[in-house]
């Protein structure tokens, strides 16, 4: 079905033109398959510096795997910490929980525990009060807390934050999981280093996402705990996630790690999310839900425009129950986006 | 690792130019993500066109399924036609039993009956010996019989082999899956279209491939059967497999089918294969082991001169135990490929 | 390690001796294994004369199958009803969420979506919120509601309550699982027949179980909706649950069920749960946490005493946080026991 | 349906009285369940003795575990023994691999790799040839062997070759597993102690048998290397096989282990056997097809003779496709049973 342009998903848009064209250089030759390549070999190391993961300490040759979807990417990555026994602490909106569609349970095979969220985080004393029963063999044992930075509200976790969880974690044995897909975004609000945001903290393992953020298709299962993922090959391969023609993947990500790509297209997404939450204040007849911190605006409309609204600039309706919407902004969003949007809202009369 | 160019693998190939071109004219504007994008919707009518797949009769909407690779299109494929009580008899030497570590028994959840192969192919006549214990509490009951075409030596089916073969699954209530990686090399072999080698013929499913041909990546599940599939979308979804940028798997295929450039491909690769085989076969100290009959020839060189032919022109050792060697030939091959390594053996004194 | 007389559970419980002498007298001769004994035969018919199940319309020739805890019976009933892209809507406290090890997750291979209990209970209304995103392939959908009657506090869901759970379930195509490990204590509670509790209501499919009321070891996973269980033998025996020697959880059943001894256990388990409760509310240090409605008694003791009381007669610490007490009574607690109980405490000067 | 006592199996056969009376004299009184009974301990503590098990070198307290059947046990002890990118290495007719519905590879995760048996057994020769591409991710990695001893045809491994099995493996990273459904009736065969077949072997873990052996219910997972097993308790629970009223488990076995039962009832079986054999063999019509080395004879009668036969003594066809009929003994079995048997034979003119 043709889609308007609107702010529907950073899925909706078009892939960044450095990263095509990156592709397009990748595509000169032979070249091994399923990770052997030049390009593969050339965006682990830069992972290594860019986390600041040392080039000797991991205990498998290699600590960065490229999967192809975040769903993939996080299944995988989780599976590797655990055991068939063990659960994950994960906030109650979390993708994993509910936007996987229970591929964290059957396939990776595991159990979560959902916390409730305020704002889309979970609180170190919330999780605190899910890890009992150590040792009870009728108790799926608690082994990783996974959050997702940025939120799937948008909001962010300090570093605070993440630091006292990781401390927590470590003194209990556990491990610490970052969803982010959207990993980026966090960065750039936060005005943080992918290192100073993971691997100085504590951060085991993470899902670095690349789609949401201007790919066509990549995603990158990170683990920084020297400790885990020695067999993560086996894993990826069985769950049907080795990329054959990986250079194409590979090339993606070193256009995005280039001359900071990354951090243009979040910092644009960004500057168009609080452009639009801005423009937004000034209605008193919609409510801005939760705080703007990376690239995505949740809002609440009077109902009898959400129709026509959604027909002038698509968005999607988060919660059935409450009507409340998600607005998305990306590294192709544009001023005029948002000023026309404004502009309908005002010819449909609210205020 | 660099890579000589030569006979390594048709994923070791360039994506085709056409087809990379054909992303890049998908890549304009927003477009709705997770297969509900138009270029999406028109693959999958012309599936239905090139398979024969009725426009109505399918209970589903939907026939055909985008995943990312060929693991995958087999493990769900296979998955939606079986229950866990299930199993699916295939050939010893099958893609799914011993080049998916494991991923059909693990993720599908199904039982693998390897069949003893010759020339890379099962008969019903050994398929019939495995369907026993009919109701068996005790017994994983047969289901499935799949099939590789080509297989992974290269060999074909002939039509009429597998029109037996469905013939006497339907009359037992089992169904029929074709592992089709490079399917489209079968159907230039044996001159027959897609419908023709499928849906005629009673074929149930079929992975279709599309990354050993050209491709940057992206298979095909398609459920012939319109019994099958109703769900899948569930399933892909949980196993990870469900594309959010649609677009850019389906323009591939677009350009794919469109001025039939699948035929183009295959008959390239395939007469590359023979005119190998050809040259190849004027030498008394080298054995060509399979019948060439799609994109690859097995070979038995002298195993001292090995090391030095890889060197030259890159190849894999099929099996470790009899140093039988692999060439594959793909799209991008050139007559000088082959001359060049014709040359080498000569330098090498094989005779 | 020995264990003193108390209130741990009625697992800790005597098999009673009507039902060890029916496994004797069922010891002689040969006997057909894997269910096909005359004992079994006999059994499957009582449990459709108890349950009002038509003997001719179930699909499948059997309704009842024997396994051997509690923990088997939930995942494969739960496993019977489900696809892999399922949910079930159980509460927080529910055997299956935290006292089964993650089981029905990584077994049963679906998804639960804990709802906060009330007394034990949960509420239609409360339900209600998690029915959602229906047909959204990113969401597991939601396909049974699980109920456990008695609950893991001993709380009872009222007949009309089960019932309206029932009929919202089904105009929605849900199921109704009843987790009764210790169903005839809920029967017995609300003066109900099993047929009057489950067939009459609308349950689809129950865990009945014995081991917790005076058998050796024996639940039923018994489905009153003929729709479904139709291929359960392979289910059940592929894990691990299909019993050789069938006769013998046989036997018990058949003592259990003969004379009304179901009755007569669950009667005299919940009479002596009353008397505790009634000697224990004269005390105005303790409390009685929830409402007696089974064969146990959850308190809270002052703090202090509880090692004390445990060494009296042990109990289990229910909730770590709290240290709220659980006192199970079962078929061979005497008014002793509770006496006894009592003089300690208030030999300790507990008031 | 009534059964005509005959040779259909051991699992037909009567509990032997000294088992039940066990049950009966452990049913007094409460004790603790899930396995923290005194009969418990007292059985973990005689395997120790019995396997040659050091009571402290094991790295987890426990090195023994019950479970309620054979399907389970195999499950488990190979489970706890590897990752889901792992396979096994078993015969082709081995009961995981032919009797338990798939059950090891849907629920136990990893792949069976059958190798073709000669009288039920497979050689080292034919092992090592399944033992490829190590470190090869496309490969699931041989990571144990797996031995029935008594095969399913009634025969036996040596010493010599359980250990030339076991040295092999253990050079090679690989565990060595053993389903011993009937393992005391190997152990009488070959007059070897329950520690000179598989500690004094190297053998790693041990499906040990009791159910086909006169108990009512129970197998035990035995972890000789101390490296395995550490988390077994969550496994089995999570898996629905944690006992909950262990004692009456443990009080079978320990009236199988006290004064040699255990060998009294397999002499006896295997004396039946041979008895039977010796019968058997002066008929010209009929064929003896395997050595008789445990408690079963495998036999060709005339195919019209057959019904009449198993409605004499019952017994079952084994192979569907060529007839081949197996005869199982038991302790309760009796040399009338066998000259009836024959005798029967004589009167439908059987030469």
């Amino acid at each position: 079905m043709s889609l308007i342009r609107g702010f529907g998903s950073d899925n909706h848009a078009e892939v960044h033109p450095d990263i095509f064209n990156s592709m397009l250089q990748a595509n000169q030759g032979h070249a091994h398959s399923y990770g052997f390549d030049e390009n593969t070999e050339a965006v682990e190391k830069k992972i290594k510096d860019l986390f600041g993961i040392s080039h000797s300490n991991n205990l498998a040759s290699t600590s960065s795997y490229f999967v192809y979807n975040g769903t993939a990417a996080n299944i995988l990555a989780l599976k590797a910490c655990l055991e068939s026994f063990n659960s994950v602490i994960c906030s109650d909106i979390a993708h994993i929980n509910v936007d996987e569609c229970g591929g964290p349970e059957v396939y990776g095979g595991f159990k979560l525990i959902p916390v409730k969220s305020k704002n889309g985080k979970i609180s170190l004393e919330d999780i605190k009060t899910q890890f009992v029963r150590k040792g009870d063999q009728h108790f799926s044992q608690v082994k990783v807390v996974s959050l997702t930075q940025p939120t799937e509200l948008g909001t962010c976790y300090s570093l605070k934050e993440i630091k006292e969880i990781c401390d927590w974690a470590h003194q209990n044995k556990l491990y610490v999981h970052i969803d982010g897909a959207r990993f980026a975004n966090a960065c750039v609000y936060l005005k943080s280093s992918f290192s100073e945001m993971t691997t100085h903290l504590g951060v085991d393992v993470i899902s670095f996402g690349g789609t949401k953020n201007g790919l066509l298709a990549g995603e990158i299962v990170i683990f920084i705990n020297p400790q885990l993922g020695n067999n993560f090959k086996y894993f990826r391969k069985q769950f049907g996630q080795l990329p054959s023609k990986s250079r194409f993947i590979a090339a993606q990500f070193q256009a995005y790690f280039d001359n900071n790509l990354w951090h243009q297209i979040a910092s644009h997404s960004l500057k168009m999310a609080k452009y639009l939450e801005e423009k937004l204040s000034s209605f008193s007849e919609i409510k801005i839900i939760y705080p703007v911190e990376s690239n995505s605006v949740f809002v609440l409309f009077p109902k009898i425009h959400i129709k026509e609204l959604k027909n002038s600039k698509f968005f999607y309706i988060w919660d059935e129950l409450t009507f409340s919407a998600r607005l998305m902004l990306s590294w192709d969003s544009k001023p005029s986006d948002v000023d026309e949007f404004i502009e309908k809202m005002i010819s449909l009369g609210i205020k």
